[in-house]
């Protein structure tokens, strides 16, 4: 700063960080409204944690951990220990549940939203601050939990809109991917670096196909803006084994116990009727998550939908999950199976709004009472006052600019009318109102100023003593 | 850890740092619903800003910020510039509004709800991390802006259900303050961080009573922990002239500005219809904030709330705010004059408990579908997935355990219904509808285990087909 020719402070925020304005917040509150709703009818309990933890409790389990600070926000408390901000809802949930073990129903269902940050490189919708929404269900070691989950994702892709056949819920096991990694030569302790490369890569198919896939497993890969992610070294022959896993082109001998998961699974949702459009075995799902012992599941939007450059693009992955039967037992004596999922909030605002399903009306703006003459302030407080009191939302003019500017303000407020008193009017105990809407729609079939002075579109004159009334009269839809 | 007998992680939160379960979050979910119906009456606008923002964007305006760290959570971005964790609501507004100066409506009226961060002592309900629920005018110099702060924390708190006479809504003006300041010889530039310790001395007055803010005026003060705090290190005939101005015994002759300035909101709020009970001026309202520059307001609680310990205790404050004309302009070359308020969610929903306002009801837990053989696990769900389908909150048990554990977890869980079906009588096509609530009261006028057996309280059978429908009856509120 001291060497720029002023000292003044930039106002900026730091990369991969975003303002969310008015708009985006009614847009996603409304959406995570609905999630609740869903994840309420599943029976699952609120619950919530604190954005920062001890470091050690969140454990490491990212995919980018061999970025520099491992993909986490961390500091030190006063008394040295490692603190850090949550990187997702589930490694926090998991301390939370061997804390209150004994106090807590069991199985234990439960949902959180809220905001996880990764420290990573930031991107065209890849934010270091996102919003997640979770539902998890500690104690229960079955296939009837990852079932519920893989519908609960679905039934929340439909309570949002996206239509059946747009989206799909794909099921896959960790133990079907253990059992290619054995096939492959990588199944031993000296390989679990290797196995996490390999993981890695899996998952990027969405976005890289077979081919960046294929990179990853060899040598490795560089991206368009030249950064490049070093690959797992398998030799041609191994590459094979894992690709044509992830095809389906030949399944692993050695699958039987996760073969067995996967049809107890799908025999519980269709059983529930959910069939493979909506919930489908498919062996490309890993996640990126380190952390997952069994059964994950990956909710995907199928449907094309346009980008930026109106191209239409798969959208892909908008939420996902799985079992994670070691995270709990970490801080315990005993092993605590556990399963869940987590619905990426920003990416299905993004999706709907791209594909129309939002309801974009524009909030409706404050009735703004005008401000003709400062030293009537406070008897244009009191009719501001009087209008709040029956309910109509409705501001005072707190600048201090002129008519013109007061109208351009309550034209920028989407305010859908002005209270304006001036010393005639106040004189003669009145008060004109101004149909802000009405006004403009009128003004268009007006043909000079003249004519506009004369006529004033949308404006109308009432007792003072009639205001209220006859501005909630005004706001009826009807009049709109 | 490696001193331990074991590696095991231990479960805990953080010093300072608190989960909340579904109780909590309903109570805090309805009266954050409620504080915003109220600022979205009075025209104020959604924003949110992230929760990371660049350290010197904050600026360093807390109370404590002698102590190390500076009450501030920080940490360091890959490109070694300095982040911080928000420690209020409003210095982020500032920086929001500099950014998007040319893009918002003038004023710019904002709401926004959101985590803060302290890195501070922890105590008994202090938190490192608490909610506030803020408004803000930015580009209004005038006392209306002001005027309506007040109001607007008047109006919340009567919305949340407080009567009036239980609270009141102080205004003063820091140039009153200045202009003590003046009057004990402490107005120049050399004597800056000692009118910051005079203002945190002041602020305290609540908390210490007259005696401790005296102590904090001359040497400091040993608090009951051992902790010291060091004082502004007044002599006596300084300290005379500030706590006469705190009790209001004698006005500064050199208040002029701020006199008019308090009868200017004082005259505007009166004539709203906000008596002196609901907005009164107050000398002894400070604000401990150092950006505060005008009005500055505090909204107390003066009902006599029962604490812990049963005493009745004055709650104190729960929300305040002040006008901060210099602070949007840190970024500018142009200076902006502002206003608001904060609310203290965490404190409201104490306060609101302990005088009884809240609604206490249990939420109603998820009818539970019980597990008799787990072969049959995809007819159970499919039961589950009717229930929900009408809209039904409704799981099936997903643990692993018999009848007696189940019917435990149904309990704990406040299960309205259970449904249950074995072997017998599936082959008849029926299911058991058991009331759990209905059960339990009826259990109360009978006799044995016998009596018990026979009669099974509060449970009865329905054809299968039925289902849904006599879950439903039985779930309506005559028959509960």
């Amino acid at each position: 700063m001291s060497a720029g020719k002023t000292n003044r402070l930039k106002a900026r925020l730091p990369r991969g960080f975003a303002d969310r304005p008015a708009s985006d917040l009614h847009t996603t509150n409304a959406l995570m409204a609905t999630i609740r709703d869903v994840f309420e009818l599943y029976g699952f309990d609120a619950v919530e944690t604190p954005l920062i933890e001890y470091t050690d409790a969140l454990g490491r389990f990212l995919p980018d951990q061999d970025r520099p600070n491992e993909g986490v926000f961390s500091f030190r408390d006063d008394d040295e220990q490692w603190l850090s901000l949550r990187y997702d809802l589930t490694a926090p949930l998991a301390r939370y549940v061997a804390q209150n073990l004994q106090s807590l129903p069991r199985p234990y269902r439960s949902y959180r939203a809220g905001w996880v940050f990764r420290n990573e490189k930031p991107g065209p919708g890849r934010f270091r601050q996102f919003l997640q929404f979770d539902a998890d269900t500690v104690g229960a070691a079955g296939p009837a939990a990852d079932a519920e989950m893989c519908m609960l994702l679905a039934d929340t892709m439909e309570a949002l809109g996206f239509e059946r056949g747009d989206y799909r819920v794909k099921v896959n096991s960790r133990k079907v991917l253990d059992a290619v990694m054995d096939d492959a030569g990588l199944g031993g302790d000296e390989s679990q670096s290797t196995r996490l490369t390999v993981l890695r890569a899996i998952d990027k198919l969405d976005r890289l196909g077979l081919d960046g896939v294929e990179a990853l497993l060899g040598e490795g890969r560089t991206d368009d803006s030249g950064d490049v992610t070093r690959g797992a070294g398998l030799d041609e022959g191994q590459r094979r084994i894992v690709l044509d896993a992830l095809t389906g082109t030949s399944g692993s001998g050695n699958d039987g116990a996760a073969g067995e998961e996967l049809t107890a699974i799908a025999d519980i949702v269709r059983s529930a009727g959910y069939d493979e459009q909506r919930i489908a075995i498919d062996p490309s799902v890993v996640r990126g998550l380190e952390y997952y012992t069994g059964a994950v599941f990956e909710a995907e939007l199928t449907a094309e939908i346009p980008n930026e450059k109106g191209e239409p693009v798969v959208f892909g992955s908008v939420g996902g999950g799985g079992r994670y039967d070691g995270l709990v037992g970490r801080f315990l004596n005993e092993s605590i199976p556990a399963t869940g999922v987590s619905v990426g909030v920003s990416r299905l605002a993004a999706a709907r709004t791209a594909l129309g399903l939002d309801a974009t009306d524009r909030q409706r703006g404050p009735v703004v009472v005008m401000v003709l003459d400062r030293t009537n302030l406070p008897r244009y407080q009191a009719m501001v006052a009087k209008l709040r009191g029956d309910g109509i939302r409705a501001e005072l003019y707190v600048g201090d600019a002129g008519m013109k500017a007061q109208m351009k303000y309550a034209d920028r407020r989407a305010a859908p009318l002005a209270v304006i008193q001036g010393d005639d009017e106040q004189a003669r105990g009145v008060v004109q109102i101004k149909d802000l809407a009405l006004g403009k729609r009128l003004a268009e079939g007006i043909a000079d100023n003249v004519q506009w002075r004369e006529e004033r579109p949308g404006q109308f004159e009432v007792p003072e003593a009639d205001l209220v009334s006859a501005v909630r009269q005004a706001l009826e839809p009807d009049n709109a």
